[in-house]
């Protein structure tokens, strides 16, 4: 901003001849600019990578290629039958959901995936899996490069609920980036109704495609998400098991 | 999602069921899963960029490395005394702001940044400039390593209004992004007033830095930014001249 | 608020040190009172009824006790065949629905309403009639004054979306009041979605049922409001004929 | 709303003739009504007064005309010396706040109040009191008739914060009323900042003066809200002592 250097004195003088008259003030008294300047508490220092999509300092990596169970287990809480193939974590069909050791309120989401390159099926049946946040609210994964479904299950929908923006999915075989910022809801007493929903908002390969939307309630394949709501606190994030080999990797996340 | 079948046999005959008994209903007749599934209109296909940062099909580019004078002017309509060098857009102090010749309302931003490499002056006086959301909102530009300042006065603060979450700020000398999803306010039929005010989302060098804050009105170098409000459409992007001879480049927009 | 007086020459002096010392300030410079006072526009002043429920000075009366054709129309904008009886608006069988020639935005409105005395029918076949919002957001008028009948379908319900949030209701054969603030919805710019929705704040009796509730669409007898938007401007504010001869009386509305 | 009899048969048969085709549906499957019916839980029943303004079976009676030591006390927790005159509550000059032993959070409010009849002082010096909810939003008490002050510091009005949206105000010596739906603010995990802000809505014998605005802050007399931030739990309703003989009467609040 430009500044503006006001004299003290002169500051003095407007408000002592307001004072005096007894008129209805045209405007308020003057401010200074250091009236709006506050030091305190100093913002923590977060050092970025060096490039656009990897880790900053303060995520906890999900998945670096390696080791699936340090971060991961199945519906039971044992060991999952995926598997890391060339750096990725592919889903195995009949395996079953994964879902993270850890639970996670608000946060900011970085995740990349890969349908499979031998296009098989089409519609719902062509590449499907999806990322469950806090494991209820589904931002769907799909094979959706020319392959026509409902607007609102094709890749980078909240699934059944909004359709994306735009669609900017990449061909089968190539990775594809989801960039989440999830804000957990707020519940009033009654359990079954949120004081403020889930809100979501998701930039697919770079692009938005989901603006701060608000959930209705979790995600139905079945009726009304208004319906199913129920009270929850922090909840892992979990990957579908839709019976497709698709793959994910360089999964972080960083708590809000 | 997984797939539940449902026989339409049995859902006939619930239905039937209780309408026979005239009892409280335990819960509402059963659905399908084709009732929720909407197929039109078909959503938009945008060609996304091969690298995270880099513009998508369908986005204006606002500075390509060479012409200044295709989207820019200076602030009374005429060309700018900004030059280009090395393919960036660079501040000349004494030249003034710059600001788009198109005019927006909602949209997502990418633009890059760099103060200079040779570090002079400290707090609000090292690489300063500013990006003005609609003219009018400003996301400050700031060497904020290492360089104390007020907390709503760094790099990646809403100017006076909201510190940033983090500080992910690069070396001065170094290229840094801002990704900002911003939405424009609506006005109440008092055009002194919001009916719902602007809201900003900023990612720094991928780190999420604004959370979709709500505006408290104009940025103010000096006063309060509520009694400022008047009533605006569209308006230009501006880039802010503070004398510091900061460098920008691959600055493209999306309209949402 | 109590008041504290300050002494300019301190606040002053308090900025002079502060400047000098080269120190991280504490806190920001001290303000005054006032800084924070602003005159300009005078607030229009309105004459309030001497009895509550009854019109402001700056209410449309939209029904008066006499006259049904100044304010009403039916459905095709011709005089309904809806009757006064004892000063009260009574439905006609089969007449079908009323609405206002004017058109409404944002608006305060109270309005009178009374069920048959001899009861008749169950459940939504008992005194159904209903107050709808811009003719598109139906504010259920029922007798729920021992009738079960569906949460969302009572009394006080925003029809098949929103439960009241208590039964307020009074006898048959009794007047009851609705105070309702509506807020009407800003549309994006795909026309099928809103930008905010409508939301509806209801008073029964005097007793809050619906607290600022965020409408999911028009309302809809069978089927899923999202999916029911579209674009709309200022509506007549409509009464439902269901079939029962509900009566109203003392209709008024503030435009907001 | 009026009543649509679909064939479950033909609903069937509609269903297979889309899954046979294989083409893209024109639209969803259709529904029918029992499928948004909800019987459960019931709403709890409240008997409303027989009178606007007078207190539902619900509420909590804060003040019924004869004993204000039930449910009030002075800020120390102790008797205040506040007087009981004519059933009403009139404050002493320098006896100090009253607040409810008792806290709150979300509510609805009915308090009644009244400003000498004999007109002393002028501004800010006539006939102050206030109402400050949960002890730290004061929605202000003042003669505000014909009698000028800055518009965010009369009667109704958000102290310092919002001005009321119409002047409402009866004359010196009549009682008058304020309906005030309060929804407190839930914070983020930074206890200087709301996750959402405290809302209010006000009604001014019987006339909307504020529609769910949202509080910048805990009400200043010197400063800007937003800085004096800090988590709060429930919390008792505040009267405050501004030194003028304001009297209160039917005080009546109920949880939400």
């Amino acid at each position: 901003m430009k500044k503006v250097y006001l004299s003290g004195i002169l500051l003095l003088l407007g408000i002592t001849v307001m004072a005096q008259t007894g008129q209805v003030p045209s405007g308020p008294a003057p401010m200074k600019p250091e009236m709006t300047e506050f030091y305190e508490p100093e913002v923590r220092v977060v050092q970025p990578a060096t490039i656009l999509g990897m880790a900053p300092s303060d995520a906890i990596i999900l998945f670096d290629g390696n080791d699936i169970n340090r971060e991961w287990e199945d519906s039971e809480g044992k060991p999952t039958r995926w598997v890391v193939r060339d750096g990725a974590l592919v889903c195995v069909k009949g395996a079953g959901i994964i879902r993270t050791k850890r639970k996670f309120n608000d946060f900011q989401l970085h995740i990349e995936w890969r349908t499979p390159a031998e296009v098989v099926g089409d519609g719902q049946g062509r590449g499907n899996s999806g990322v469950f946040l806090q494991g209820l609210y589904e931002v769907q994964v799909l094979d959706s490069y020319n392959n026509r479904t409902y607007r609102q299950g094709q890749a980078g929908s909240i699934y059944k609920q909004y359709a994306p923006l735009v669609n900017a999915s990449r061909k089968p075989g190539e990775w594809q980036t989801y960039d989440i910022i999830y804000t957990a809801p707020r519940f009033s007493s009654d359990s079954t109704q949120y004081f403020t929903p889930p809100r979501v908002t998701v930039l697919h390969n770079g692009v938005l495609i989901q603006n701060n939307v608000s959930l209705r309630g979790p995600t139905l394949y079945i009726g009304i998400p208004e319906y199913s709501i129920r009270k929850h606190g922090a909840e892992p994030l979990v990957l579908q098991d839709h019976g497709d080999p698709v793959a994910f990797r360089n999964i972080w996340i960083r708590e809000l």
